[in-house]
């Protein structure tokens, strides 16, 4: 089921990455990011400038398990990947890729995408967590890089009660930083939290936060909107008021990114996605959107 | 129950700590380490130096959750500790130390040690724990400060055979840092492996390895040894052949220190505490010892 764009392949990525050490996903002059380290790394091993469109543009210091890119890459590069090794060439472009990237980024899968593919525009929903202790006893300073440290106790069920406010296809200006031309309509589909008695998570309040796509800073405003009324300093009645805002309002705080990962990105059935990628790229035309 | 050694109080404190950016527990000039950064908290808090000692003297770059340490603390600062909040002098003590170290090194809690507590010499058991990514699937970069990464796939039954052959009271010489007076006799009482199917290690080899105490190095040599049995590099006659040397040996990589965390001290119930520091201070007389 291999795809080309003329002559190239297009390689659809699975990364991981600790965003600590990163100023964010997109290359900036100058500064480490993750688009950037890929794509150097991608020159080095296809011997060719590549190009990477990614589901999820995270903001500086914000992590990923789930992230999902792709690359077209030049057939001929592509055929010559495994070398002598009888590898595919999508395995060994990920080793490849891999043996090059800093231990901060791990490119977990590579594959061939299926036609019609576009990480960003065939995307059909991103879910994101953010992690938080807020007691001594679940502070640990080996899971610090991505659980962040709240001073107080969060009620998790006034939590819940406010993320709920908040769910449906609505106007989120009151959480996007303002972008010239981009629609600041999201469908939020659930922002909930919970505090798992086992597993990696055990004893944090971890929120889960689905939409369609997210505008910058989004999903740490939303935390940072309904953190207040978890620790019983705010109520529903304020949060509603500083929601409806038009823009950007101080009064949310930003939550912090160490808190923040991108877990996955759902896209719809191989023979819809092309479908998907046409309405998508129509409907946020002219506007270039943070996700 | 408190317990004073002279007009002082003795403090029991539970730390937590990433050894990524320590040169391990023990002091040195110019180095930034666990006791030198908890003894200067301690000095600046009680305004008086005070000495720190451990139940585990973790190597540079070694983990801790379950570290266990004591320090003397002159009794009027100790109550003077709450000034005027309602908190115990304890939980005062405990605040105040965690507000002025690193956030890689947390104060868990802080109590007033039993009659007759000493964090290293009444310590009855050690336990470790070694933490092995070994397939792309689980290598995850938000776990890679506490989590070794291993390119080829460890077979757990291998491992755990490998391990039995080393338990027990014995000699482990080939497994540690030579020094002078110092026995390396030690009572190794479990060393298995597992792959858990779900919860933070999920998917990981992991290593529990616990003793009445540790020499230098020594957990991470043991993983050294057991590992390339486990990849099927070499088989147990290697092992027992390698294990039975007199002295440390080449032929036995010492393993990267980033897996290794230290989960656990084990104490003697309260009244038996006194009697047992006796005895350990008594039989390791003279002996410098890693613990």
């Amino acid at each position: 089921m291999s795809d080309t764009t003329g002559d190239a392949v297009r390689a659809r990525l699975v990364l991981s990455y600790d965003g600590t050490q990163f100023a964010g996903w997109a290359a900036q002059p100058s500064l480490r990011t993750v688009q950037g380290e890929l794509e150097a790394a991608l020159e080095r091993v296809v011997r060719h400038p590549v190009r990477v469109t990614v589901a999820g543009r995270t903001d500086a210091g914000v992590h990923a398990r789930g992230q999902v890119a792709h690359a077209d890459i030049p057939r001929d590069a592509w055929d010559a990947m495994p070398g002598r090794s009888d590898r595919s060439p999508a395995q060994a472009l990920r080793d490849r890729l891999d043996a090059v990237t800093g231990d901060d980024l791990v490119i977990g899968e590579v594959t061939v995408a299926p036609h019609g593919f576009d990480a960003r525009f065939s995307a059909t929903e991103r879910v994101y967590r953010y992690r938080i202790s807020d007691s001594v006893a679940t502070r640990d300073p080996l899971m610090r890089t991505h659980v962040a440290w709240f001073p107080k106790p969060l009620d998790v069920d006034a939590l819940n009660a406010a993320s709920a406010t908040l769910l449906g296809l609505r106007d989120f200006a009151a959480f996007c930083r303002a972008r010239e031309g981009a629609t600041t309509i999201r469908d939020l589909k659930e922002f909930s939290w919970e505090r798992p008695a086992s597993g990696a998570d055990a004893g944090l309040a971890v929120a889960t936060v689905r939409a369609d796509a997210f505008c910058h800073s989004m999903v740490r405003s939303l935390v940072g909107a309904v953190t207040p009324v978890g620790e019983g300093r705010r109520d529903l009645a304020w949060l509603a008021s500083v929601a409806s805002s038009p823009e950007r309002t101080s009064a949310i705080a930003v939550a912090d990114a160490r808190g923040l990962t991108l877990e996955s990105v759902a896209y719809p059935a191989d023979d819809a996605l092309a479908s998907r990628a046409v309405a998508t790229r129509a409907r946020r035309q002219s506007a270039e959107l943070g996700e």
